[in-house]
């Protein structure tokens, strides 16, 4: 290995973040994979599970877990995030980017194991577009949801302003990878496809992440954002529409995004009309502003698997070691 | 022909509602098909165009108008409607059922060739869960749009009550056979496939059609009905979801529902959370109710093709003559 | 119930076979669903399992067997519908339609339970383009699989000739309720949806039905069949393709198959090229004629839960009990 | 512009090989796109056509053809390259590598516009694994179609070894971007989601390619190729499969194509079955060996827009100009 690269592990890379993860890494012009750990896995070629990575990779999931790594990705699940850290500690030289939801709110944001002497863990909320440097020079990052990231692009620039004084009416719909590899009635090929559901209607729990976004840009925020989340019968990318009451004119709340996301390389206001494909296999991020009487209609994609998860752990991760923002990431696009 | 069978004619056969109609009335045990008119199709065998009729029917797409029927059906463009009935006087024996958009809102639907003897046609709106009495003794009908058909079924039982006291917020998502047959870039495959878009957000010309409807069983209605129409990447349906503040319980308000469309034949309250696939290919709506915080959401869906084009038609057809509203129109579902 | 009508009991009725048995049976003109036994969901509303049946059935899923009936139709697994008969004794009376492949090869048509004293039950494979009148005084019936009922649709009428005196070459494609509703890695929609993929090249199961059906009509008929079975990524329907060597003209090819087919209702040869969807959701086969060359190519389409599934099992049951052998079986295409 | 790197410019770039090609060269490490010319967009922001490049590149389409650059990729319509090459005289320093099917043949592949002093083109097939020495020295290539890449990868071996002794059976199934931009009933969406067709079974222009190649590596090759293509409701790759009597065992053939692909880069033989999305939106090329009876197996995927198309032509490029061959065509695959 190139002593001067990066050595990044992997935990969970069975799935499909980490997967994910591994076709970006395995590209990255700075890193070494180190280790791609997998309990289910341990032994088995990763081209054999990711079976994408043929002539790509000859590694092998590993059981074990060395610690002579500068950072460890965990695509785990929700919950077990935590439970792994409990199990495996992980000495303070290596950075930690955790994609589930066990860190993201500021009251889990803190972590130390029971009755241990390491050091409080303290993680860092790594939306680069709200967290820019904050995370280049955190040690641990809690990485955002796929709608929480899709939906906080659409408003971080009003919030920065304090112009989010009405609630807000949010519809998004996800693909299919956003409930990952585990078998359900709702992602059976049979039901799923040309099908459109909804689930957890005003509640799901991402408004958390994002609630806390917007007060830290906006202490005085208390809007309702009411979300209703759909299921799409397409594999890849979230789009959100949402609108609210504003006084702005179209030309003033462009200026407002344009400034906002300005020297961010992946976020980009279209000032044409979007659809889904535009941002699938990207990193991007796309928003699109229309006016229509007192209502600011604001539509955001992204790919949830890439700037909604392992994509932005990626990004996050360049912004921790000082590399380019967009280091191993500028990925051609499907786009059909 | 059997003398007692309604002798129905189709104008504008060739076409995707043109097509339902006829897989429709083919089966119908109380329709003759007199003729197919289509001008650009006259003298094709009908099964060379809606090419799932093989075996079905050895009818001929025909240039001429016989006006020895019972029942016209109009399948033609919106503003083709119209000017198909300046160029062509139909008798007044015939009940004429409009699919187009032409004699829907109450401004245009009275209709008299210009400087023309004929007596003046009026339409009615053909909701049968809104106009079921008037349809029964209507000579002419003016059939409802898809969208506005699936957002009025949603909506209508509490406008019934005059409870619609607060601005409604609706996303709806159709299928691709919403936009017919013309070729367009919005409906190439390579575009639509696993895409997803929004078009004519706050301004679908389907929000008059509403608007009137909700009038109409309430007079004080004057609230905003904001809509975001999205393209979806499958074929048939509509699923609408839409929210509004309003102070009735889940329970209150499913009573209300179910008491508007007790007797009705084709629109049904779930009591479970609904998918689109359970009435694509069937002239059913389905709706859903639940309640969060102060908001009460409805989930509505629909064929847009049957229930909301040619199934509806049928259905006032069958009003219009007397028969079982549901003749006809007990169509095997896909569900796959 | 109208005592004129026929009785039918459902075996495995939440099953994808089932509901489409319960699809079409529910608006069958001759017929009473007597009861609906599932294991899993005695107790149950049929409708909250086949959810696109609200408002069409208030029936539920039941335990018991009662043997007051005409029908009993078996929606089980392979291996189980015989396992099924050996544990609950059938009177009689009762003809069985199994759609499971137990009974379908002629070493195992003939059925006794083990030191039964019950009479032994044999099968008639329910192909009616083969064994029309054999169906019709049929006691049992053993319903054709759905590549094998494609394929052999495609290549009976050469049979019958004795004209099957080359191999033959198929490449066949199916949707993926052919699979049923079981979850598996094969038929999860991050997987499925977009992607192509064969199983089981030159083994499928089904070859030995076509084998003895050809044989039946060509005792002589002893060439190889090569069949290459793909998973298509969509739900429903077969596409086959398949060619031989063979001297034929064209035309001749065709007066053959259009001679076999005259009589028979649901399977017609079609001029024009053919594409799947012009049979979804019916019970119809289409066959299409080509000669390139020595080569006789012919291209069959069948919806795989109908004419390869229930649509079929209903025609044997309207052939067994002297009914029109389109009775409750004239559905409305989907067609998009 | 960096002087070291090669300057290149597209002549049709508005199409799907045209905008493949300028997702991979904008991230090509060793080109500067020079210029896009597009006769019917010049003027135009290319990211207001190929609109996934919002944020990449702020280039326009020209309709000017500046003759400074190095190598020039023709993405226009088959037929249109010999024409524009007629009308645009290409001086000699610019290598060409041309992705229609005008030069491919080889009575094809000797270019001379009609009484020009032009020198002759003398244009390669740009097969890398089948002529990669010829293509490193080429001053033009005709790029391959993409059903003959796929299909000639899955034979060559055996060609090179004389093993080709038996007619070949193949089926492919391509998705919809194979049919390009242009708007036509069979890549319409209604129609074609869920659908499957079979068109020029027998007779499609690329078994001419592959029989050209087939001769290359066995002089007397000389067996009929028999092939089926179809469409599929994806939009992206193409799955072969194909069959021919053979000698050889399972470990003998893969042994051969082991060998025959050891240092190309980009084609592997997998040892576990394949499907379509392991290779959708990368160069490789993935090929499956099976043996049943005394039949081989071979099934091959590619991506028919990259190592069918642009993917192949920056390959060729690399090759040309001396680049590692895999320069720029790392691409992460989207695998859901």
């Amino acid at each position: 290995m190139d002593n001067k690269k990066i050595k990044a592990g992997i935990v969970g890379g069975a799935g499909y973040t980490g997967g994910e993860m591994l076709r970006i890494l395995l590209n990255h012009p700075n890193v070494d994979i180190a280790f791609v750990n997998s309990t289910s896995n341990a032994g088995n070629l990763i081209a054999d599970v990711h079976t994408d990575l043929i002539g790509d990779t000859d590694l092998k999931f590993t059981g074990d877990l060395p610690q002579d790594i500068d950072v460890l990705f965990l695509c785990v699940g929700h919950g077990d995030a935590k439970k792994f850290l409990i199990a495996n500690p992980i000495a303070d030289h290596i950075k930690i980017i955790d994609l589930s939801q066990d860190f993201r709110l500021s009251a889990n944001a803190s972590f130390s194991t029971p009755n241990s002497e390491l050091k409080v863990k303290d993680f860092i909320y790594g939306l680069p577009e709200l967290n820019r440097e904050a995370i280049q020079s955190a040690n641990n990052i809690a990485n955002p949801g796929c709608f929480a990231t899709c939906i906080q692009l659409a408003l971080l620039p009003l919030a920065s302003k304090g112009l989010i004084n009405n609630e807000v009416h949010i519809n998004a719909t996800t693909g299919s990878t956003g409930a990952g590899q585990s078998l359900s009635n709702t992602s059976h090929f049979s039901w799923r496809n040309n099908n459109l559901s909804i689930y957890k209607a005003f509640e799901h729990q991402h408004l958390n992440e994002i609630g806390e976004s917007l007060v830290q840009l906006d202490p005085d925020f208390n809007k309702t954002l009411n979300f209703i989340p759909q299921r799409g019968d397409f594999t890849r990318g979230i789009l959100a529409a949402m609108y609210l009451e504003s006084e702005l004119t179209l030309a003033e709340a462009k200026s407002i995004y344009e400034n906002y996301y300005e020297g961010h390389p992946f976020t980009h206001v279209s000032q044409k009309n979007i659809d889904l494909k535009q941002i699938v296999n990207t990193n991007k991020a796309l928003i699109h502003l229309e006016k229509h009487g007192n209502k600011l209609f604001i539509i955001s994609i992204i790919d949830n698997l890439l700037k909604g998860a392992s994509g932005q752990a990626v990004q996050n991760m360049n912004l921790m070691f000082g590399l380019e923002e967009t280091a191993g990431l500028k990925l051609k696009a499907t786009y059909f």
